[in-house]
């Protein structure tokens, strides 16, 4: 498995009229976590584009356990926990200042050619970025 | 059950640079969705906080099927298929102009005492609206 | 000139912890003001893109009055006082329920080759649009 | 006058279908900027609103020179040049990677009793905040 973590502070912009992080905008977190995760093996979400690749999302959970609040600096804990085929899943889990969860996640990716628009296996190349970096 | 369809159209600002609406951009569809269930009843969730009940999200999933794209008129679907006690369910399905379903999820609220911040069943007079627009 | 008004009711994503509309936010009011303000000429942005012209956004000012809040159905004034050349010139107005003014803006657009990503005119094709439907 | 740099990557959520960073989405970055600029002074905003004091953006003045792009690790210099008395302006310049200006912009924000929601002259206790790390 592949886990990474990685800090984003709540901002205004994040809140909503309850004082709490909308819950929409977690999305946002989570790809950040799992971009900051790819950049973590030595490659980034822009080289799989710049390569051909698109992983448009083909699935999303999340279960919201605590509000997260403005200016919390969370952590995005990030993770891979079996190598992709069709679909790459990452689970995803915030936690605020005090290490309590506030919200767990996992979105499921598909991998698509860009220039044909047709969904596609994982690439080689990813999976050895991916094989890699494996921690049993 | 209780069905309401609505209509709202993709801007710029929800579309991301792969030409699709942004994964997390539905979470704002489907809050605008069920804000207009609601309404269709003869309430409104703005009623709900004023009568000091908030309905904090409590899970979220949603699967991708179709990209919804720039200028899209795309029809929102909310359901609510059963009555609350502690938690209401709203199913949601995004279709585009063609008809076609590009997105169907599921939001998952709980009301909470907008007081005490503690959670508590669904209020009797929210039953009583949903009771007098149920349908079998 | 040409005047269009366009409703468009506040979400709760809009919303901030001070329990008004979030600062940014009214760039995507703006945004779909004008995009109905071109759709009433006849013509859309999206055709706009599609004939290979795209219009970055190149200034924005706003000025904020009142707060707009959540579930407020605002009306949204997008109004063309000149006709371009090398920018368009949009100007906003958002008002509330009760008819006063929240915000007022302006947003410059340049017009941009979309294959060789270089400013040009106004194409003619948009310039005869917005003559035909130019009242004085 | 006083000045804060800080960084911030530009994600997925923030590019659209032009491939650039959509422009409501800068009002997050100078939010963002100089939240970081009041940190930097041993100070936050978020103690501004527990003090009672709220500061609404009274006005936004953004002029985009450049694209910023996906994965793009901006810049964000925010800077005050004057002391408030009614209102807070913040200037903010966003460069880019290579060391470009992207955006330039210019905040105002207002002083609000936050028990009362009248404006305010900026208080005492944040004008010694400045004053304290002002340099000429």
């Amino acid at each position: 498995m592949i886990v990474h973590e990685f800090k984003m502070r709540v901002r205004y912009a994040d809140t909503d009229q309850m004082g709490y992080v909308y819950y929409g905008h977690y999305a946002r977190f989570f790809e950040a976590g799992r971009a900051e995760l790819i950049r973590s093996l030595g490659f980034t979400y822009r080289e799989m584009e710049e390569r051909g690749v698109m992983m448009p999302v083909a699935g999303l959970e999340v279960r919201y356990l605590r509000p997260a609040r403005y200016d919390d600096l969370l952590t995005i804990r990030s993770g891979i926990r079996e190598l992709p085929e069709k679909r790459l899943k990452v689970y995803s889990e915030v936690f605020n200042e005090a290490g309590k969860l506030c919200t767990g996640g996992k979105v499921t990716l598909a991998f698509m050619d860009g220039k044909t628009n047709q969904s596609m296996d994982c690439p080689e190349f990813f999976l050895q970025v991916l094989r890699a970096n494996w921690s049993v």
